[in-house]
């Protein structure tokens, strides 16, 4: 979070500070309406939380960062809930481990609920009371974190969906003009020829990265500082599936030469050989070719046939993946910084969660657009950049400290957001990480050279 | 199942059968009466399933093995239940991983109930219709197997509700007069003096084993065939839990001389150093002597201090701890025979489910009972017998064969029925088995020499 | 060990003794000269151990619990060994994790050569000093725990061939005129018509099983006790490879019904298709079926052709597969008890280490032989008994204690002896137990109705 | 490997590669000396060799990627060496699982020492007719790939010994003046006081990393290309024995603050509690401040007391250690590129195989020394830098290609070399890289800030 400090608070920042914590715990709220207390429940893989422990965890670090410290007369919802609720801060108290969240069934949703009311109502009374400077840092943080995990429960319910042997849906229609587009799309959007895959070339140079500007950034996106940059290109959409299929039409997974060592251990230790939720058709017969495979992909709007997303990005594959994809096709992955060079200053454009779709969108779409390049949303993309920190950096003081410092090992960059991202919530300077065998999240590919 | 048949069935054993299977349903309902969708939800362990899959679970055997076999024009709830439901009958269906059934949040537990009254409804329309002999036998296996469902369910929500950090209770108080006595028993009852150990002994010699009667049994009852027992005598009374403390503070965890090899392995490997709902109280700060520790134990009845429960049979227990209790105390644990043999003729008396107690009770009531020994209830015993099939053991004919043939490997037989018991459902012939590393059912010890 | 105490020991039986010590210890001596210093290093699987290690721990046996305890001034080989080559007595010292036998690089062969032969001076000057009827008994245990030791070290050295990839024979031919027989075999033998399998019928009724005579015996083996058998059959020959291969290309390993739970999940978890030691011919192209499959099994004598091999017993399989066999075949195992009773009072005779062919000979040598049952050598017979201690079990006393009894616990009963078991070694009463799921040992399946 | 191409090659250079092949095959049979036949068996963790592997690998290289390629008429010494000595190539050929190179018993070490001798007398063939400039890239190659496995093969008989209860010594006393100087560190020299840890600042700015020279390289040093460096500086030294003591006395095992996430998974998952080869003394009874308890540190040169290696480099410590440490001391590890920045143009002095030391020596020889900073040797020193390709790296092509580019995922860069690497491998552009949490190798901590 960048340091700037102004001793006396305007009315207006805190009022803006309001309406943004305000926005975010809605929109919590606004994702959850289509699960049941039962949907809630469930954990249906070690990376993965219930949604209802992501309703708690949130109000949780308002309560223990912002509340506890600064309204004075806070009084807690629940003595137990301040360890129940800790994620992993180590420093702040002991916490149950990760793979207990799914026994919580007390405290019920609405329990829970009341928290929620209970934590919000007090932060109104701390925005009445002229709040400092470092509160309303905390107030920005916590927004930011409560919007991390809005992509993280609709990730999640993907996969508990997914896990169902039902294959339930979260999301059957999607509203408005854009459900009837969308159903288009279905039909015949996909059968307009792809649009061809092209690349944008960059100077490279001594560059800047990192934040820059007045507004919120997470530790980990400071200090900027200088990077020296060979020229290079990137990909103007991402790789699609009907690409994909190729790859995999190819032996993509049979191959060892296209694949890092760790990633053929990956494919053949885990039986990979599609994406996560690409399956076989149950009723298909065919067996062989990957392409005549009628396969179906699992989205947050149910079961699809692959043959309708053919010019839809490729979501949910591993880094491993992504390199070997890359490799296969001739091309390498961008580093971080490639991809921060080339999009710094670039308006925050793309199909990120306010698009309402929940799942990637055809690239052909981009024949209709005069931008040529979407840079954001649809899936986070894979850099081959390690996630370290950058010179000089320093965690957050303190307990927040252990926000995203504490992971700076073993895990890979991913730039640009998804269609589940809040739109507010992603920039140039924005960096996600993930372990590279990961392949849960809305994780996708674009190609550099 | 015996294979009594009857050409033509009189309306007492149809009207009987009837009661038999409502009584069974009714049960089921009682007992999850005190949980919330949410509890229902809860898979904590390998070995456990969600309250909410049991009562499905016992709806689909009906629906599979009578109604669609023996109704004439029924019509499923639902096509997809048939496997979606099936625990592990190969011959029947693809069934799920049993891991999967957490993510089972759709279909809600709403719909499980109206699946259980389609269900029940249909049933009714049977037995108005004269069902035939094999109907009404496999209506007495469901039946069975609802009963073995019910003890399941008390038993996995005890384990679930463990692992919950908030550690809720499954009911707080008993009703009644019994809650009266019960709470009496908690200030004063286990005061009285512990009735010492007696031992009661039997001639031996060529005896029968197995089921005998017309009554209903499972296969694995049968055929009634002889064994040779040698003179022995059995303990009067359970292990108490002031009993095991006695082990435990003799180094019982921790000396290899106790303990079979495999079990040694199981102490050092899982870290057991007491029964598994032990724990040492969060408050209490002395350390070593575990009689000096101020343990709790964990119930269905929330938690205990061990003070209150030192002449309660001690429960959850592995056979390994109770074969090394055995050995510390100088005794052995019985074979099934041995306890089928003392048993047969009893009347089933003693803390069954009935009792509404949901947990084991002190062995000093036994002072004011005329009958010195009670053999039923509290807890299972695990005898030293490993469950194999009796000489020309055949299991049931079909898909019902898998119901307990199968699992005759690994497992250890245990006697007697526990507290989470129906009394109907007991009897001298009943075997019940388990891997001898499980702890989680409420098993206990009784001693034999 | 059988408590046969006598105050003063005649010469003879201390010449007896003598004797036996000096023959089991030259055959372990003859077994390992085909052995080189970096093969008795290997160490292939969690159940073996190197054959070095064999040869120091048997020595250690000797050292431990004779010559430290009865010879008066003796002086150990070397101070660390006694915790060494301590295998699993926890009440002796502590011991090296079994895995860590591989690491044992020194002491060096010559070394454990030399403390062979330490020892077995030693025991020389023992057997000069009229050593007491407690010394006798122990050296008597020793002896047998040698020979034991002797089958291992084959059965290992076995396994450690069949890992190395150029798969390397322990013996090429066998000597003397049992060679030339032998090699007709491979040309000729195994072209004769296979002699049908028959069953031989027995009474049943109370019998008497476990050791009864004045001989030496294993703990285990005690008390003799009464047990009740009904009438029964056993096949009168071993399950060839041959009929095996047809349980295969009837999908035995493919179809649940077949296997036992626990069973059939290891076949699924270990990707079993067939024996431990049968492996696809390299060159062979054909798949599909089994018995179009160029199978060949590998022996310490080699690999083999399957074809070859048609009438020679199957062996390496675990109780699981002998179980599952049984059921496709409609028949059963038989219980340690009926196999007993059965030999009980037949001579010791069948294809035993002594034989030195080092693996199972055709069934249709039978056709030449009188006498038409061969019940003991080529393969260990899984029985369908757990091993349990009889009634009134009671292990020896102190550490030796250690030896069957902590084992009781998870295991199959496994009869007759093996093509690498001393025949001196086997009797009637003999009990040996493994895992269900364990196959590298010599074990085979002889069916019962 | 450098693409430096000359049609017609001197025969300056001819005799040049000779000399470099001989040397480095020299070494390799020089230091296996001291071992015996069965210590080269030996494999005793996933990531280490039999040292009888190592000496057949290197031999593999040259026979599979020089002689068959470029020396006509060539015949290979064992037609299934071929894929039984390939480690990873998967190009090549199949080869076996690592873990099963522990079974490799036969061949035995006389025929690998054969095959060494047969290999290099066809070396010695080819340099006689004039090799073509490509054989004499893989000779280098080959010479290099020999050296890594040299130090591979000290690191893994150093695990190996370790493991061995009985823990010999590779070597007891060091040669010559060396040998006596020696022993006087062990007595008087780490008794003098500590050099104080100075830092050597550097200035940044744009510059130039990887290999720029004529000289060999591997391709991961390629290609050279330009970093931007903030101003920085490095310790003069390597972190010392008794500076880490003091970290686990200050509880660095305990605080999780210290640690990465990762990391600190690390220590409670494998119960770290000090560097791999330290143990508490068997004799000592002292507990508590790891400064009280006498710690032996487990070297080639056999176990030595802590306290006489309190100025010697801490080794044998993974990066989450080495990162953890640093944290504590308030410091940080290096980048790679501020360390190759700082050290181009250095000559390669230290500590290094070629000094027959076999361990790290003490830093208080420093004071003796003119040149302040001995930047190579001892301990190879963790950086903060993910193993990943330089801007436009390309492997070699084929399966050479294998070689490094495969490996670039989820491991660190290590730089600098230790007392195991010989002095003609190392430079200041050499990468070498494991995974952070793997300790068996010569790696210590230098501190940047």
């Amino acid at each position: 979070m960048t340091a700037t400090t102004s001793p006396v608070l305007s009315p207006n920042r805190i009022s803006a500070s309001g309406e943004r914590f305000r926005a975010a715990r809605r929109q919590t709220m606004q994702l959850s309406k289509l699960l049941t207390p039962e949907d809630m429940m469930v954990q249906s893989c070690a990376e993965a939380s219930p949604a209802k422990w992501h309703l708690a965890h949130t109000t949780w670090f308002f309560e223990s960062f912002v509340l506890r410290e600064f309204l004075p007369g806070y009084r807690v919802f629940h003595a137990d809930f301040a360890w129940l609720f800790n994620s992993y801060y180590e420093s702040f108290s002991a916490f149950p481990e990760k793979r207990l969240r799914a026994s919580f069934s007390r405290p019920g949703l609405d329990e829970i609920l009341r928290y929620r009311e209970h934590v919000d109502a007090a932060m109104e009374r701390l925005f009445e009371q002229e709040p400092e400077a470092e509160a309303l840092r905390r107030i920005e943080l916590g927004a930011n974190h409560e919007e991390q995990h809005q992509e993280l429960l609709l990730t999640d319910i993907l996969h508990a969906f997914f896990t169902n042997p039902l294959k339930p849906k979260y999301r059957d229609q999607v509203s408005g003009v854009r459900g009837q587009k969308d159903r288009e799309q279905g039909s015949e959007g996909t059968r307009e020829p792809q649009a061809p895959l092209g690349f944008q070339a960059f100077e490279g140079g001594l560059r800047e990265a990192g934040h820059g500007g007045n507004g919120f950034c997470f530790d980990n996106e400071l200090p900027r500082h200088r990077v020296w940059l060979e020229p290079y290109a990137l990909a103007d959409r991402l790789v699609t599936c009907g690409e994909y299929a190729e790859f995999m039409a190819d032996g993509g997974y049979r191959k060892p030469e296209f694949w890092l060592s760790a990633g053929w251990d990956a494919v053949k230790h885990n039986g990979w050989h599609a994406p996560l939720y690409w399956s076989e058709d149950r009723g298909g017969q065919k067996k062989g070719d990957p392409r005549e495979i009628d396969w179906t992909v699992f989205t947050l709007r149910g079961e699809r046939p692959l043959a309708e997303l053919a010019t839809t990005p490729v979501s949910q594959v591993s880094f491993y993946e992504a390199d070997a994809y890359a490799r296969w096709a001739g091309r390498r992955l961008p580093t971080e910084f490639e991809w921060e060079a080339a999009v710094e200053g670039q308006p925050v454009e793309g199909n990120l969660l306010d698009s309402g779709k929940f799942m990637p969108e055809p690239s052909t779409d981009l024949a209709q657009n005069e931008n040529p390049t979407k840079w954001y949303g649809d899936c986070w993309v894979w850099t081959s950049s390690a996630y370290l920190g950058y010179p000089g950096f320093h965690p957050l003081d303190g307990t927040l400290g252990e926000y995203n410092g504490k992971f700076m090992s073993g895990q890979m960059v991913l730039r640009g957001g998804s269609c589940v991202t809040p739109a507010r919530h992603i920039r140039a300077s924005y960096r996600n990480f993930f372990a590279p065998e990961t392949r849960w999240q809305f994780s996708g590919i674009r190609l550099a050279k």
